[in-house]
């Protein structure tokens, strides 16, 4: 495998872009291809089975483009689809759910985390099952809070009605006493000051998105495959690829990533 | 075609069992098998080349159950991809967009009508260049309310957040003038009672559910094609079908229709 080859990254949408800007701020030299899976979005209603399906396509279609490595930047694919996917593949495959609960292991004092997430990610209890298979003693309490991403795709990322919501899905795990919260669905950094208001300063907000960009380049070293130089311009460093609607997608994606995102192809992934 | 076939309804998810509902109430012998795309939901925010291929694959499966007449119980469907559906048919296919925008027709007198729905179907003016051809002079003002959908499927349908919404909405409808509003979404009957109080009594809400039904009705019997006798108990006069989420699907439907909906058959619709 080439270590000039792209990072192939994907989400259910837009939401995943929040890695890739972590992605672009801490190993600037990589080649990324995202795919955004916009035309089957939200991931986080939907069973097991289909997100497997979904992703083995978008596994497929990035296998295609030559990646060297691979980043499920959806915390429901990651739940639902990563242990198998991992398995049959010989190139790196991270997710975003480990990242971020190692992360939040280091970071609590008194052993009480909170998660929220889509249903799906928090109806799989993954981060609580992977806790706990390092921590018994940790008490961990998962939300799902399923309006957060409509809301944040209608762009109220500071508006009474969102603080609203938050205050009505965040008290109890605001009264609980945990002084850790894992962000666990990657639109949520883009309501962070929501959030951080809602849970008070003693709480540390975790985002999987700053620890997944972190063990991406902790793999990549390791393997000897870090890209050593830079990408000339005009050189296309970073592609994207969506199922549906590329003008909505451009428009979003330009908010989330300053970086000036110009095109993103659609494609028909389900013939993948 | 044997009259005593069911009718083939169709919806992104849920919403489309309001149609249901007031099939079952208006020609309560038919037998009815509905297809609820749950695994794609939603249609509003798609492109029209993947509603309409999204479309033709539901229409498939249906035909595969031998049903005399399709409803496309969706707004977005409806508007995208009926016009070439129907040419393709030889069995009647009814949408929600003409009945509704007849209805609005017939009810305005000042000619001044509002119509809400998903980005989509505001998207593709339907609404507006239907009733066009009819009326030059009415006026129509549309208006996209994204956010209506993601609030009902959580069950906030008497919530202070949905009245916020609602209110922000629909206050340059409300101040415009229009004494009739058609509510351009399935779900939306659902709300019908916020979206009444915000609007006020003087606007007149067009429910195209309810007109979709009685025009599936005129249809049948003009085709000599109405069910004759009631199917007998255990005879599984409704049968409901879905992409994914059985679960969800059943506990959700059951509160849109008091029928008493016990199962619903998962399947694969990309193989159609």
């Amino acid at each position: 495998m080439n270590s000039s080859a792209p990072i192939g990254v994907f989400d259910s949408g837009v939401g995943g872009l929040t890695v890739v800007r972590e992605i672009m701020r801490q190993i600037p030299d990589e080649r990324i291809i995202y795919f955004g899976d916009t035309a089957r979005v939200p991931y986080g209603s939907k069973s097991k089975e289909t997100v497997t399906r979904y992703s083995r396509q978008i596994v497929r279609f990035l296998r295609q483009q030559n990646v060297k490595a691979i980043v499920a930047a959806c915390n429901t694919a990651s739940a639902y689809a990563l242990d198998e996917i991992e398995k049959e593949m010989e190139i790196p495959v991270i997710g975003v759910v480990k990242p971020g609960a190692r992360a939040a292991m280091d970071v609590t004092e008194n052993g009480k985390i909170g998660v929220i997430g889509t249903e799906a990610t928090i109806g799989s209890q993954i981060y609580t099952r992977y806790i706990k298979q390092y921590h018994k003693n940790v008490t961990i309490l998962e939300k799902a809070c399923p309006l957060f991403v409509p809301l944040v795709e209608e762009g109220l990322l500071n508006d009474p009605v969102t603080d609203e919501i938050a205050m009505r899905y965040l008290s109890s795990l605001s009264d609980s006493g945990i002084d850790t919260l894992i962000l666990g669905c990657t639109h949520y950094p883009l309501i962070r000051s929501t959030v951080g208001r809602v849970m008070g300063r003693g709480v540390t907000l975790v985002n999987p998105a700053y620890e997944t960009a972190h063990e991406l380049r902790a793999v990549l070293e390791k393997e000897q495959m870090l890209n050593l130089s830079r990408p000339g311009l005009g050189d296309n460093q970073y592609q994207f690829f969506v199922s549906d609607g590329a003008e909505k997608f451009i428009r979003i994606a330009n908010s989330i990533i300053k970086y000036g995102i110009l095109s993103a192809k659609v494609i028909n992934i389900e013939e993948y």
